[in-house]
């Protein structure tokens, strides 16, 4: 009966060969007429990115729009063949126990391989400082309905990730916006927050910090305002979340700034890591660390003992990624992919002579963060984007509330495209007869 | 670039054959010595199942214990190698799209696929009934945390699945169990509990019921008792969340008895169903169908749209499996080999003559439940058991709190083991001294 549950599919001697991604993303073939994903779907396909549809993926923009908008990688980046590849060596090594319900905290041995990746940090981790997530969005649901109760406030920065908030309001948090500079988030309003919620008798649930690549704004928090946040944060018992989902993705020369949680030694700290940035977000596989005890709290919950690890099987593929170093010879690449489309935009947005706008440098992840000179109105700037065909998130999406402001994601478009879009939008920034002072005046 | 993202492994010129499974399952080849996962693991692995050790599957029994505690399928009936061909497809056929954030409420496709599987229930549904979900934990997770609000009443028989138990209460619900009889959840006390919880100024969070193949006691409820219990339901506004783990397993001959939710035509019905019990648990994989409007809710929330569909990769491997008729292959082969544990199982509990217990009659599913002659007490038949190699799964995990009773799983372990281990609990079952009447008297 083994082998019969075993079998091959008729007709199939061998697992068909993925289609190899060669610059352009060449849909796989159908297997028969009619057989397509979408064949109950309406389908918005944008040309040369087969199954790329809606009734597939998350959001697709209409045909001929430039979707700068989204935080997701282009399909040319996303590693088909590497995947199917371990996944076929994650099965045929680990067997049926890579089928099984894993165990609770995650494999022992990917835990281990996910500590070691953090042993430049200040502070050292072992496996059982980890535990296995299924993906960032996942571990905050968690954390969210486990460390905190409804009425709590989560302190953030004004303007932080736009689905997160959403996440925790509908968890029912509340949030608590904490002014930000050049730095990052202010240490004097993360103070002045946490003694403000307490003597509204509210409990704070926790502060969620980005302060790698942060999103939306690309800024890096310096270490010395690391140091200060988490002090302020210990003085007042409040756990600090860390989402460092782009940490992986340093594009320009130079050493990362520690983590909060290596800085901290764990204490006080969950940092969230995901393949969903550097692999793929479908796998939805990420990992979060923090001090044993409460990342065993967190493992302890009804939902792990009772669905084991929260992605076994697709974490045991993965582990072979790390193990026969696919994973550290992927990333490169990657980076140099990403690397080269936020040149395309940044050329593209000075073709106008940089005239009416000013980008935060951003060290790495997948973003630019235009500030707009004064005098241009969001709803003014994405009326222009709609009218030429472009999708761009602006800051009011995340909270942003100061002067006009635009997240750019360059990581989801060919560099031709972002060129190309980054001459719209900068023709649209460039006016100047309006722009005769202030930030980026032309 | 792309070709680079995609390469091949070094030395691998195309995936390497995943081991066939042949009864027992072979291990598969480690890549190179020390490579196993299981490295830095305290190894306790049962002979003949490879990796299946402590540090990777959730739970081991000790060498020599036979485990017949566990809802788990047997390693040998975990379908390896026809996961790891459905996966190469899956990548061939939708390329990067199977990789990206899915659509929120599961990829279209798949969720038609799943609506029509439900063609022969009394209400049609259609895709935009379904969502796919990470699994029944995760699904139950998501309701109670977005349906409920802590301090807020489950109600649920007095014997339920022990893990969703745990799971309400760490969300903050509270449990309020209901008697049964042979045919299920009395209707009387149901309606006795909707109105004492609104009496006493909490508000129900919802009804869990799981009609068919009850997990423990193995009981299928009646049509008519389903429909007394949804008119019951109804009546207070409760919300009926119908845990179906078990529908496909049917073991026996005859029909089956529709669901709640098809009975209901979805309405204030929740289903709930699982690939982890008739394909692999590892996968995370699952789908609830319900009112439209309700499901969006669902759907809408930040978790889902924060990360897109809750495991799209595993969903869009799972879909070739539906499309390509391997899963209506499987299913008949798993049925087979669930049906021939059972028999073994039963065989050697009737070595002794059936006498000192009684078992539920149980059409599918995993599980059998025996309701042991008066006089034994729960603590013996345990000790009992543990001397003898043993583990078996009592009623009070459950919340049963009437004459001792115990759940055997037959779906974990080869025939062989079950009959062997069927006929030393049959010797502690067995005592004529003590059991001269009531239930299972020799």
């Amino acid at each position: 009966m083994g082998r019969a549950l075993g079998r091959r599919p008729h007709g199939a001697d061998r697992p068909r060969q993925v289609h190899r991604a060669a610059g352009a993303v060449r849909p796989g073939p159908a297997d028969r007429p009619g057989d397509a994903v979408t064949s109950a779907a309406t389908v918005a396909a944008v040309p040369g990115r087969g199954h790329w549809v809606r009734g597939v993926v998350q959001d697709v923009a209409p045909p001929g729009v430039d979707d700068l908008a989204p935080g997701y990688l282009d399909p040319a980046l996303l590693p088909v063949e590497l995947l199917a590849d371990a996944a076929v060596r994650a099965l045929a090594t680990y067997g049926p126990a890579a089928l099984s319900y894993g165990e609770n905290q995650g494999a022992l041995r990917l835990r281990a391989l996910l500590a070691e990746r953090a042993a430049d940090e200040p502070s050292p981790a072992g496996p059982e400082h980890v535990m296995l997530t299924a993906g960032t969005s996942q571990a905050l649901h968690l954390i969210a309905t486990t460390l905190a109760r409804p009425g709590d406030v989560v302190l953030l920065d004004e303007a932080s990730y736009d689905l997160a908030q959403r996440l925790f309001t509908d968890c029912g948090l509340l949030l608590r916006r904490l002014a930000s500079d050049e730095g990052g988030t202010s240490v004097t309003a993360l103070d002045e927050a946490a003694r403000a919620v307490r003597a509204e008798g509210r409990r704070v649930a926790f502060l969620y910090a980005t302060p790698t690549f942060h999103n939306p704004t690309g800024r890096t928090f310096s270490r010395t305002r690391r140091e200060e946040l988490l002090s302020v944060a210990a003085r007042h018992g409040v756990l600090v979340v860390e989402d460092d989902a782009y940490a992986e993705l340093l594009l320009d020369p130079g050493e990362p700034v520690p983590s909060m949680a290596g800085i901290a030694g764990h204490r006080g700290v969950l940092r969230l890591r995901t393949f969903a940035k550097t692999l793929a977000p479908g796998l939805r596989l990420g990992w979060l660390s923090g001090e044993p005890g409460l990342v065993g709290r967190l493992a302890a919950h009804g939902l792990v003992q009772s669905g084991g690890a929260l992605n076994h099987t697709m974490s045991m593929v993965v582990t072979r990624l790390l193990e026969d170093g696919d994973y550290d010879r992927h990333l490169p690449v990657l980076r140099a992919g990403l690397r080269e489309r936020r040149t395309a935009l940044l050329k593209g947005l000075a073709s106008q002579g940089a005239c009416g706008w000013t980008a935060t440098p951003s060290r790495g992840g997948f973003f630019l963060w235009l500030e707009c000179a004064p005098g241009l109105p969001e709803e003014e700037l994405l009326a222009k984007a709609f009218a030429s065909r472009m999708r761009i998130a602006p800051g009011s999406r995340f909270g942003h509330a100061g002067p006009t402001a635009v997240r750019l994601s360059y990581a989801f478009n060919p560099p031709g495209l972002l060129e190309r879009a980054g001459r719209r939008l900068a023709a649209h920034l460039h006016d100047p007869a309006r722009h005769q002072e202030g930030r980026g005046s032309c």
